[in-house]
């Protein structure tokens, strides 16, 4: 099979822009005061998934990570350039690929509009563009002191599949089945930062564990947080056993989430436990941000003594 | 050096838009009247460039193919994500590299919004946004029977380097030193794209070899085209002593020219002789767009027999 029979074979569909794939660029219109959402995440095969991987799950992941971070500022994500390296032209796996990149760009909203197929090592470059109105983007440098610390959903489950999955713990089968869909079929939280909207004062998604992540809205924002670990929603572990430190490692560091973490005024309290029983998700508030700088967990009074930092390719 | 690190360090630079690299995405406005032209190109090692290409060649000719895109939109490149794959942090490399891009985007009026770095086979993703008034983009589909076919520049130059480091032909010294130019840094035609609009019927440009990209713009249109090999711009060899086959292979065939192909109406000619001037660019009248099908080389009477397939990284 060809370049262009496979671009036109798997990838290639009705969409809603002025111009599709087949030119030397796709043309589209950005609506009246709206500003765009360009966001771009690589995910290569040996670093971002196992090589054997299932592709209809490859294809999924890769898309759903472009598109949380389009939720982390509040965008309406439209649309979706895709290049992929392929060390072989498969047209089972490419089927199954475009199958799961696919079911995430309907399930969202979506539309791919262009992007390139080429021979080498299997790497998936997405780069995604939204919508949000003009000044309603969510960043990351709102964060106020006083501010209560929100997390979506619970944290630590696509870690703990992945620490499972190398031998580094043992989760019970009811366990390793959930947390498998939690690492492969990540939901990004995109109605939950389209409502956020003008109610957060910073927002993030976390992809490298939430201590890492929130570092980043602490450090833009120029103040600090405490977090209250017992208050943090964990995964239920259906009768798998670990070590304190296991778990906390993976709630806190763990990274793979697509969650968001995000921070607002003591006064939204009510608004956004009605928001969670809206979007049926849990929002949980698990801190507080601080006027001081630093991050810290408690465990009731105790300090707990944790890897601050997440997950860096080149760490 | 970690990512933060190696993002901040090298990629991180002021640019014009509302919200640059740093959040989970970039902010930017599209000018009013204008559609969004977005394209996307991956270039990866041992299939694009050699493994030992030098860094700096690396990231001009990478940006350089994608500014490539725009210009053949009639599009005015305004913004590029970079997302890359290293199989390892050397900061001497990633520093040329850079240093590369970003010669090619301050030549270009590109600003460098956002992007990826990871772990893995080196492999360059970009994703390049422009904008072009509305209903002003340059289609391949646009070429009418009787139109002129024009290409800018000259043919071949970059493929007969890559032949010759193949060991597939000799090139003189003084050769092989221009030709590397061509191969190593690219120029995107982006001036003669944008005097392009309203005045050419179609235009792409030339990746995959002339008669492999005309033909797309044959298809797109619903035409044909007959060539004069006479007329082909071809390069100076500067004594280097090639056979008929090996100059019409590279010129037609070749690919990696990155000058334009279009289609213009016959009374256009004069202008287009007062663009080349202008611009200083040859601009030379190769054929004419036929309403039959098919696309024929002529050379006097006699029809050519060359390869009519471009490049194609799964062929």
């Amino acid at each position: 099979m060809k370049e262009f029979e496979a671009i036109n074979r798997f990838f290639t569909r009705p969409s809603a822009v002025d111009l599709g794939i087949g030119d030397d660029a796709a043309l589209l219109r950005v609506a009246p005061g709206h500003q765009l959402a360009v966001s771009a995440d690589m995910s290569v095969a040996g670093t971002h998934f196992f090589e054997n991987a299932a592709p209809f799950d490859i294809g999924w992941k890769t898309m759903a990570v472009n598109i949380s971070d389009m939720a982390a500022m509040g965008a309406q994500p439209k649309w979706a350039t895709l290049s992929i390296a392929l060390p072989a032209m498969d047209s089972v796996w490419l089927d199954a690929f475009a199958q799961g990149l696919f079911a995430c760009c309907d399930r969202f909203g979506v539309s791919l509009i262009g992007g390139d197929t080429t021979r080498g090592p299997l790497n998936v470059a997405i780069n995604i563009l939204g919508e949000v109105p003009h000044g309603k983007g969510l960043l990351r440098s709102g964060a106020r002191a006083g501010d209560d610390i929100w997390v979506s959903g619970e944290l630590g489950q696509a870690a703990l599949w992945l620490q499972s999955r190398q031998g580094a713990l043992r989760l019970s089968p009811t366990a390793q089945a959930a947390f498998a869909e939690a690492m492969h079929r990540p939901q990004p939280r995109v109605a939950l930062g389209l409502a956020l909207r003008g109610v957060a004062h910073s927002v993030l998604d976390i992809s490298d564990g939430l201590l890492a992540d929130l570092s980043h809205i602490l450090n833009a924002s120029q103040v600090g947080a405490v977090l209250d670990w017992q208050a943090i929603p964990k995964p239920d572990l259906y009768g798998s056993r670990l070590t304190d430190a296991q778990l906390q490692h993976a709630v806190l560091a763990g990274g793979d989430d697509y969650e968001l973490c995000f921070t607002a005024a003591n006064e939204q309290r009510a608004e956004l436990a009605a928001l969670a029983a809206t979007l049926r998700l849990p929002l949980t508030r698990i801190g507080e941000v601080t006027a001081a700088s630093g991050l810290r967990v408690l465990d009731g009074q105790q300090v707990l003594c944790v890897q601050t930092r997440g997950y860096d390719h080149f760490g």
